[in-house]
């Protein structure tokens, strides 16, 4: 699938305004012109190889970490192809998102990247969060990382661990216990690099499927996670909570009385 | 502080490639003339009111939630003073980080939604950790929301609480205690809209005083989290996890034999 003019045309709403700030004169813009830009939503997507997503994601990555390698990677193929609005997204401003956002550990920074994504090319709420479950439902029950580089940053065997999380603390001090490396090292360094790969590839795979119109969500939540729904999340007796995170990563034991009120 | 124009010219490097793309012919943007776009990073920020920041805050919020609240309304402060690139950012993207991300519990969004607008507007790794660092610290010690709307979506008396945690699913569980009121309720919803208020308006006063070279940090971890530290943060003995969170508000209980290796 490749855009049309046209289509390409449809997402240039970021520049018009632009334009007439800086007193540049637009023609050929059509409903553009002028100094009150329509802002164009969502961007459009076009059908990418995962597999050169792949390739390019692992030097992104190396450039800016997690979240930025993953966004910045997509942006980077869809401006290769089809030049703006994609070439000037400031996807440096994707950096903040390293190690859990700042270094805080809290969501996998390729996660945040990928759903920042799926939220510029999806309009519809519903769908983008049936996109990001799928996406973070497999990040969660998948052996990563998958990715084998034909030219390692790192030559070391790698150690492959699932995270049961989406939170980059978890997911890091798991694949930590599996491989034996500590944090802030070379390989979990290389390991975050790899990861960071597999999930621009399967962003791409899933927004490939979707825009094909071939998506179908087919991964569900673990068995103890879904035995705790039905007493604490939405329309549930107790409905005390929100999130889809699987429960047992951070609620490792439950007090005597649990499920007793 | 106001921005000259010849400053608000140094981030238009958005428009200048998407230009080209569409035929249109452009003059006076110097060197960003031209089809491959120079792109301009980081956005230049102007000191905004706060208050104005927590006024705005409320209505963007209920159009697109707490991430899309906070930046939505940081960006059109700056675009109506300023025009673009401000005007054309595609700010609704960022509903993807509504509820945790897609409604997942992870990353605050209104969390989420500053990181991202500190990521947009300061280039240096370790000024963003800084800054980042002192918001999110701020967001876990604080009796939240304070904000209290001149006209309010929902007339109640809104609790406060303190999450310790920048993670979505805790924050809101907690409010839930020590409230009495369900999750997904409208009073959940209020809580929400206005602690995204709150969060907001803090950013707005640590990118003033960041880019009024007066920023400086002023608050540390509790002293729980500080003592976990020496042994498993970077630098330390065992150093085999990533992250800032606050730990006891997962690591509730330790086994017997913790810090006995």
């Amino acid at each position: 699938m490749t855009l049309t003019r046209r289509e390409v045309l449809g997402a240039v709403g970021i520049a018009a305004g632009t334009c007439a700030l800086s007193s540049c004169a637009m023609e050929g813009v059509g409903s553009f012109q002028g100094g009150a830009s329509k802002k164009v939503f969502p961007w459009k997507y076009a059908e990418l190889d995962p597999d050169a997503t792949a390739q390019r994601a692992y030097i992104h990555c190396a450039k800016g970490h997690c979240m930025y390698g993953v966004f910045a990677t997509v942006m980077s193929q869809l401006a290769d192809e089809y030049g703006e609005p994609y070439r000037s997204f400031p996807v440096d401003m994707m950096i903040y998102g390293a190690g859990g956002v700042a270094d805080w550990g809290s969501i996998c920074g390729a996660l945040n990247g990928s759903a920042a994504l799926i939220g510029l090319f999806v309009k519809d709420e519903a769908e983008i969060k049936k996109l990001v479950n799928e996406l973070f439902l497999w990040y969660q029950q998948t052996e990563l990382p998958q990715y084998a580089p034909p030219k390692p940053g790192l030559n070391i065997k790698m150690a492959k661990s699932v995270s049961d999380s989406v939170l980059c603390h978890v997911s890091v001090t798991r694949w930590c216990k599996a491989s034996g490396h500590k944090a802030y090292t070379k390989p979990q360094k290389e390991r975050c690099k790899r990861l960071t790969v597999d999930v621009a590839k399967k962003t791409v795979e899933i927004l490939n499927a979707h825009f094909a119109s071939q998506f179908s969500a087919a991964l569900q939540h673990d068995e103890k996670t879904r035995q705790c729904m039905p007493c604490h999340t939405k329309g549930s007796k107790l409905q005390n909570t929100r999130g889809r995170m699987d429960c047992d990563s951070c609620h490792t034991t439950l007090p005597d009385d649990h499920g007793l009120i």
